[in-house]
């Protein structure tokens, strides 16, 4: 069998991350082969560095490399709003938007029976914990709307509406600038049951 | 000013990469973040790794971990004939297409004097004498057709003329599978005046 290169074994691993084919891959391969040797080094230390470094942060477990996150941390945010998302890379996206001022709480998942993922293996204990310290008021439920995340949103409200605060949820409707033609029928009915006085 | 965090230098060091935008770093990023440590470290050191064993092959320039590449030292490869290429990743693309069994030479670069590469930038010198020791019968300039290659194509053939070998290039024309009323002009009246009998 013939040994795998150096080289070889980049293109590999690179073609490990998501969204790189095996064309990217050699791309990057052969860009990163064509720099100087410090440009390599210093883009290995960053891969090692941040993932040495992260951990979660104790509130709302997104990433952080200090005890509590950026967010948490900022005493501008209104700490009465609660928005829940799957995983650390939604908040970037939702704080890309400017709509949002509140905290988070990331679930690191949605409950999938078909993964085994219970709701055990997520941080919903964490949050009504968080919630019954009292000082949260709006609880937004941050999820897409594929079968799994309904389902985790089924959950979880279940287990707030008894905690007497307001549950909320994105609305669902034709995106911006998209052709009605185009949406599918669910969001279509969506859009048409959440329809809005103008 | 605000500290760079770990991980916002992880995504500044990956938009570094070509094709790589920022959305893009920032979904790679937060991949590795999810990853074990072992798989971050891992990509980490294949990048050193290959980056830090690579030299040249001392025959054609390709990227190689030893004196001579796989290629050069591979006896069933026909060493008559040689093709010229820009850059170490044009070898795979043109070894994907198995139709080519000789050797290659690679320039690394095209002349280019807006951006200062001469002659003596590239691998030309030892182009000529590579050719000078009589063994190669063809040189094949697999270059592409823009301004700065075809200025390339045109010094070369001059140098390599007198010493009495075939020098040939690509066909060039419509692509395969692609429709006529897409192809430029050019690519077409160049497929017209090298049209081929059927």
């Amino acid at each position: 069998m013939k040994e795998v290169t150096p080289v070889e074994r980049l293109i590999d691993q690179l073609s490990t991350l998501p969204s790189i084919g095996r064309k990217t891959a050699q791309r990057l391969a052969y860009f990163i082969l064509a720099q100087p040797e410090e440009r390599a080094v210093s883009l290995a230390e960053s891969i090692v560095n941040a993932r040495k470094k992260i951990s979660f942060c104790e509130n709302c477990f997104n990433y952080s490399e200090r005890e509590f996150c950026d967010i948490c941390e900022n005493n501008n945010r209104d700490r009465s709003v609660v928005m829940i998302v799957e995983s650390p890379k939604d908040i970037p996206v939702i704080e890309s938007t400017n709509e949002f001022n509140g905290l988070y709480h990331v679930l690191h998942g949605v409950i999938s029976p078909l993964k085994g993922i219970s709701p055990d293996d997520l941080r919903i204990r964490e949050l009504i914990n968080r919630v019954g310290k009292g000082e949260i008021e709006e609880v937004i439920i941050g999820l897409d709307f594929s079968v799994e995340s309904e389902a985790t949103t089924i959950y979880i409200s279940r287990l707030l509406k008894p905690l007497g605060i307001s549950i909320t949820r994105f609305a669902s409707g034709i995106p911006a600038g998209a052709a009605l033609e185009y949406a599918d029928s669910m969001t279509l009915s969506q859009a048409i049951r959440g329809r809005i006085e103008i």
